[in-house]
């Protein structure tokens, strides 16, 4: 059952991380090899990175065959109904925050297993949640929309440092997990309901 | 004999790879070190991605002193006889598409020797083939060109397929490898003659 | 004692490899997040690369708190302080060749450690010394500034070189250590002084 809950989080987070990748690639005018290039790389480029860094080789979805049908499905429905997916922006928003939580407790669940410092773990399920988005944007040209604008990555420290604490004084995991997942969605609507940003401090130099 | 064939294909393969990448560098007025650099990302940069990867590290040209030297003498010739390499125009594309076939199988058996699915050895041989041209071009600042256009990278997915598909049927190694190559080749001397491209699907979105 | 000379060299490198990054983050109007994942890979994503490239996982960084508060230390110190800091610019460039030239030999060492040939050695340092600066500028969507300026790169091929000879001739490694830094330090100084560059080429081709 919980098994199940969390393999329903992926899979949705996975299609709705592929169909922003999708997206991305259609306005930048790729053909349909690079959409389906970049659609993998923001789905599973953060994961990427980490499993990369901590020396988790070969990494998790070359043998991952549910998470790579998720995304080709994401691609193509994105490409043949690109004008209804579109409609469904608040559904694939929720999707998304979704995702990002459960990426990022998984990253710094990966972190724990290894025994790094608080920091660290947190830093991890950062990677996780917001490389992706940071190696799809480097390719496309543009700096990292995380760089700049929406708190995303600020709410993955957020998140990861609640979940960290709460397995910290010995939280149930799956307790810990439904929190600090709920504290990533619930803040990532309150960041783009009101549409704030954190200060980007130039001028200040 | 198979042996010599072979590795005669992936120094000539080197060769061209290296010349594109120094030619790339030297338009965007790189200096001299920012061209070996170049040259070695164009040349080994699909064969480091899919090691890092799969965890086949160190990775391979660390070790392979022939084509350190294969890709300094290819930046070499090219600054010092620029105007004659580029008179050589159609046998350094043949060159580049028989190691883009090269690169193609040996991405390929990678992966079949880590037991991964059909998909993703193919993948695998497409990042081999294809991810030095995106790593260089992302970091001369531009959208990769195989992201847009050619169809560089669906002729190995095409090439990848075939050779997969060869050896399921037990097909001879050497024969498989030959066919799958010639299919590359072919297949690139066809776009490149007809001045083919995928269809870039902007506007649908 | 050496230990401590060599420990108190890599903090002051990390310094002010942490404060040139936070500078060029907030020069492109990054938030505080972006400042920050650019502080750090201009700090460390040289060795990560060197790491990832030899097979050496986890990374270093993840398991040194050290140098993560020494980064963070840099960051914050330039956020609050930016125009005191910019101040210390020719001590800020002293402690930046230090880095350069303990980053390079550091790299030097890991590929001797792997019975690397010589060129490979060097690469390895040039590698640690230059790519954090090269993720950096990729990131924030220039060409790297050290494929085109500054004679950044060559003066760690220089210096690894030497450092490579000297313990190829079984120079006391300390001594060597030493006499590579002193090379690499005043050469930054005469490059910087007299506002060198390689030639870069383009016309030629």
């Amino acid at each position: 059952m919980t098994f199940d809950f969390f393999t329903t989080i992926d899979i949705l987070g996975t299609l709705a991380f592929a169909i922003s990748g999708t997206s991305a690639a259609m306005h930048k005018r790729l053909d349909i090899f690079g959409i389906i290039i970049i659609a993998f790389i923001t789905s599973v480029g953060g994961g990427t990175l980490r499993d990369i860094l901590i020396g988790n080789t070969p990494v998790g979805w070359l043998k991952n065959t549910t998470i790579i049908h998720t995304i080709l499905l994401g691609t193509f429905v994105t490409l043949v109904f690109g004008t209804y997916v579109k409609r469904m922006n608040y559904t694939l928003f929720l999707f998304d925050a979704m995702g990002l939580g459960l990426a990022t407790i998984i990253g710094v669940q990966k972190g724990q297993d290894m025994h790094f410092v608080p920091g660290v773990c947190i830093a991890l399920g950062t990677v996780t949640g917001c490389f992706g988005g940071v190696i799809r944007d480097t390719l496309l040209n543009d700096i990292p929309l995380v760089f700049r604008k929406e708190i995303y990555a600020s709410i993955c420290v957020l998140g990861g440092a609640c979940y960290y604490l709460l397995t910290y004084f010995n939280i149930d995991n799956v307790v810990a997990q439904l929190i600090s997942m709920a504290l990533i969605v619930i803040s990532r609507i309150i960041v783009v309901k009101y549409g704030l940003s954190l200060p980007s401090l130039y001028g200040k130099q």
